[in-house]
């Protein structure tokens, strides 16, 4: 026993891990030392009720809270954040607080494709890898050509590549060892060379052919999930992918929280490797899973939000949340990987694609590329719906952007049981005129929660059945009994207990109403701000891709209906997933879709909502199902009045 | 004692200094590894008989050799390199030995011009440093302005340097503590900015206005010396000089013997560590003689021959001494100092100029740049004597170059008495009809031997005063005693032991005068093939410059009588000192000045002199005073043609 000294022993189930602290840690803390993840919205603020664990044994220090029911109390939950260790403890962990077994949904669009050089074609975009190897055949020097080793294979590449000799780049490590690669194959070689700018960087001469092996990974670095796609670079095939949770989701759910916990607990390094490790863990498994050589992967693209390339460059990020909000960099020049420690081969270059603000970052162009918003005629929207929500408004003569603050409730963040579109989530969903519900989970489990595309169906299907009117108020007179009073809240019950993988109801409570309100609410306020704001109406958009990971399928009628997308023909809409990971893998496979985003990032202008009045009108229009103003949104008029006979 | 081990000390006087030797060392070794200088030509050879030293004490094993005068024998003499120690020994190393002492000279402009703007705009190069500093003060940001501080400072460097954004870098340390580098003094920062082919790098970034503070090194790496000029990169000042032996004098006097050293004793990291510890030596001295931190010197540019280029950088010399003569690289990208332990700002940029060919190096093309020979309209030679003796011709629009294996005679290599443009060194001759000699040293002091200019005059007036007839012949009849015989060979005494620093009379061998014609008449070949080949003649060339370590003055119508350069008015030729410093200087001052050394460098065609049959032809007829041919040299026919009257 400890008692008489500062260490307590904690004793985390069902992982069956144990840490020691000392006596002014938290559970949490305790957990984040045991690297254990603990589901935490607000970063350990006490706000957000996320962090529930069950105290088996010990005692703890706990202010009174009223995020936990009598009931929950009864059972001995606690809130890891704000239960302060006083003695050694035994620790439950339960389900719905836990990660593990969450696997992340990835792109199912990813399959159909044999190869990705389709898909470039299609882009119009060329393909020409970042990084690439070419063999080539030299002529050995005689008395008559006498050109040095160094020179000789510049010339040789410059014939090859149709580039200028002075555009090209040789580190000193390569030159040393040039002469006996160049004489080891009788002058035949293979040489990496690797895009810097304007710059062809020869990353590595090695003797032989070995140009048919050359591999890259496209990384989405998302707040809340990374994911990693694995790509021969010769034959453009997508070979794999990957996904983790971030786990810096430890220090924060949303970033602006984890910039916070960066500057307060000076983490910015321990953030830093954090994240660094979770991309090495991706790539490993990968190569692993594939049988190929860490040093085959020759680049890496990644593709995230400003506060993400933040933390993975360890560029201090305190300023992205402080009025003007600057970022360090939006542009960061290609640097090697391993010198932010992540593993492929040493040579190897990370290329991070460039944002456009503190709150339109890489993830945003990149998915203005893939979509080649650059070369649309008319007016065209990119919404893509994450932890924020940024709206991008275009065509190929200009672009404006914003980011809503939508808040991650589509992402499942702040609902009572959103999740993230992983195994076991209610993915589509819909309610009879008898409140009957009916659903279909991702992997065909019992559902264990709801991703972002079952609570849009969820919320348009309520306000057609009547559950709930178009202020997203209860319907409190109808007839059912699955719409309740519990702990001084209403809630709809959508799946019984007896049905689910929680073993609890799985239901909708008011409050949760109100949160995916708002967030579609501050997603049209963008949108109609940006349309307005250009001088167009929504009858000039000639075309809206909606990205985000809400699942698989998106209802886009739903969207319409619930008011987050503008009223028009939904054969106009294009549900187009991650986009941000889709740019990272065009631009590892093609310069010039490297290129293009960086274009498109110099030509976004940038709009700031926060304290634009306008947009705080637009937003509180929007607070309603559809819409304050019905006339926006006639055909959905059109429905609720066919409903109401 | 140490009669029964293997282990033999070696004491070396005057040093004091003591070394212990395995017994199958040779006294040289023994030297090497004590760090004493033993001059020696031929490398350890036993075949020039340079590296004389007196053995006081022990006993050693040696061939018998005729390289030691009866009278050297009887002193106890001995050839350090033949000698292998078999006792523990005390070694006198005598003066004629030794290297103290013998400051080498440098060039006297460098005093006449208060700065170097002047040379450049004489030379037509825009004064824009290779590596830069410039102060900007920029905007702050607002939420108007929300530019990154990335792009800030790329967009205020694009404007205050006018150019593309595209072309800039940045290294990641950089770009990690920018923010805090901006804001330290209210925006105000310096830029250090250096460039790299195409691209301009951000060097550094420092927080107010350090602009003023920007300095540089030029250094001409000889095979014999090194030479480094500091200078200050705002104002263009001269700010000091130094210069220093090339320490790898140790592993062989000319660069095929080092390249053999290093080869036959993997000794290749050993003589670049050595190189660069000259160079360190020197920079440490300026630095400290004139109270700048090191960290002010922000870039360094080498101009030397191709083989010091490659110990320089660590680069196989193996095929510069092999069929075809190929070197590892021409054209060296620039890389950071410290990357070769170059101590300076540790972010500081090294610039190696280009060669042209494994016998054409850096110091050529540096030199070709100083005289702007790519601005000629007519064809123009330049003449580089050295170690080898390079030739080019050329003018704007064509170049050809050769190098003559003049051999290092008017460095004083090779000749009983010749030694280095130093302290000491008979650098002015004139020979009266009745032998008597006249002469100046530099520095004034009694003389220690004779320089290049020296042994030039020598000739020249030996020739006219009827000493030597027009095969290098001494003319047995003459009535003077100063002619004599020793050793079995004739020698002409040219000062007196008494009147000399070297116990010893200062004498000119039929060897000797051997040499120098040989070495005159190399060079003279040389030019000859060049202006042929070209399908010109003589008379076609418009100008001569001469450059090389000959002394301060060169006296320029012997070196047309002795045959070494053409007959043409002593007008048109030009001795210019050491333009591979110049041009190294120039290019340190002048980006511009850089690019040109790179585009001559290109330009030139170079020509193989090794086993060109009429070359042979050319040098057999340039083996005579002033050539076979008088034809050639009219003045000096009619000038020989009224001595002989």
């Amino acid at each position: 026993m400890s008692e008489n000294s500062n260490i307590f022993k904690v004793h985390f189930l069902p992982n069956d891990t144990h840490v020691e602290v000392n006596d002014n840690c938290t559970v949490l803390d305790a957990a984040h030392k045991a690297n254990i993840y603990i589901n935490s919205i607000c970063g350990g603020d006490g706000i957000c009720g996320k962090c529930k664990v069950i105290l088996s044994t010990g005692t703890i220090d706990a202010p009174p809270t009223k995020l936990l029911s009598g009931e929950e109390t009864e059972k001995n939950y606690i809130l890891a954040c704000e239960a302060s260790v006083t003695s050694d403890l035994q620790i439950l962990v339960p389900k719905e607080t836990r990660l593990e077994g969450k696997k992340i949904l990835l792109d199912q669009n990813e399959q159909h494709y044999m190869t990705w050089k389709a898909i470039l074609e299609q882009a119009r975009f060329k393909h020409d890898a970042l990084v690439k190897k070419i063999c080539l055949k030299l002529q050995p020097p005689t008395m008559d050509d006498s050109v040095a080793d160094h020179e000789r294979l510049y010339q040789a590449i410059m014939m090859d590549q149709n580039v200028e000799l002075n555009v090209m780049q040789t580190g000193y490590r390569i030159l040393k060892k040039l002469p006996e690669v160049l004489r080891e194959n009788d002058w035949t070689v293979t040489v990496t060379l690797g895009h810097r700018g304007k710059v062809l960087e020869i990353i590595d001469v090695q003797p032989g052919d070995t140009s048919k092996i050359n591999f890259g990974v496209a990384i989405d670095v998302g707040t809340t999930t990374v994911v990693a796609c694995l790509l021969d670079l010769q034959t453009s095939k997508v070979v794999d992918s990957e996904a983790v949770y971030n786990t810096q989701m430890k220090y924060g759910e949303d970033y602006i929280q984890r910039i916070i916990y960066a500057i307060q607990n000076d983490a910015l390094e321990e953030m830093q490797r954090s994240i660094v490790t979770d991309i090495n863990k991706l790539i490993s498994t990968l190569v692993k899973r594939n049988d190929i050589e860490l040093e085959y992967i020759t680049s890496v693209v990644c593709a995230g939000n400003t506060a993400m390339h933040h933390f993975l460059l360890g560029l201090d990020p305190e300023r992205i949340r402080k009025e003007p909000y600057i970022p360090s960099a939006n542009f960061i020049p290609p640097i090697r990987a391993i010198q932010l420690g992540i593993d492929i081969n040493s040579r190897g270059l990370l290329y991070t694609l460039p944002s456009v603000a503190a709150y339109v970052g890489a993830d945003i162009t990149s998915g203005a590329a893939a979509i080649r918003l650059d070369r649309e005629e008319l007016p065209t929207l990119l919404i893509d719906i994450g932890t924020n929500g940024e709206v991008v408004l275009g065509n190929k003569e200009w672009m404006v952007c914003c980011s809503a603050s939508a808040g991650p409730a589509f992402e499942g963040s702040g609902i009572k049981h959103g999740m993230r579109a992983a195994k076991g989530a209610i993915e589509i969903m819909h309610i009879t005129k008898e409140f009957e519900v009916s659903y279909s989970t991702i992997g065909n489990v019992p559902p264990r929660g709801i991703c972002g595309s079952g609570l849009l169906d969820c919320i348009a299907e309520m306000l057609r059945s009547g559950i709930i009117d178009r202020s997203g108020k209860f319907q409190k007179g109808i007839k059912t009994d699955k719409l309740r009073e519990k702990d001084d809240e209403y809630e709809f019950v959508l799946v019984n207990r007896d049905e689910t993988a929680i073993d609890n109801d799985i239901v909708i409570s008011q409050a949760d109403i109100a949160n995916l309100i708002r967030s579609k609410g501050a997603i049209y306020a963008a949108v109609s701000l940006l349309i307005e704001s250009m001088g167009l109406t929504i009858g000039d958009v000639h075309c809206v891709y909606m990205a985000g990971g809400f699942g698989n399928y998106l209802n886009v009628r739903n969207a319409i209906t619930i008011g987050m997308l503008p009223d028009m023909p939904a054969s106009r809409i294009k549900f187009v997933g991650n986009t941000s990971l889709t740019g990272a893998k065009m631009a590892l496979l093609s310069e010039d879709a490297f290129e293009t985003v960086q274009n498109i990032a110099s030509q976004m202008t940038y709009f700031d909502l926060m304290g634009n009045q306008k947009y705080m009108e637009e937003f509180m229009s929007a607070n309603f199902l559809p819409h304050t103003n019905l006339d926006e949104f006639p055909s959905v008029q059109e429905e609720l009045a066919g409903n109401n006979t």
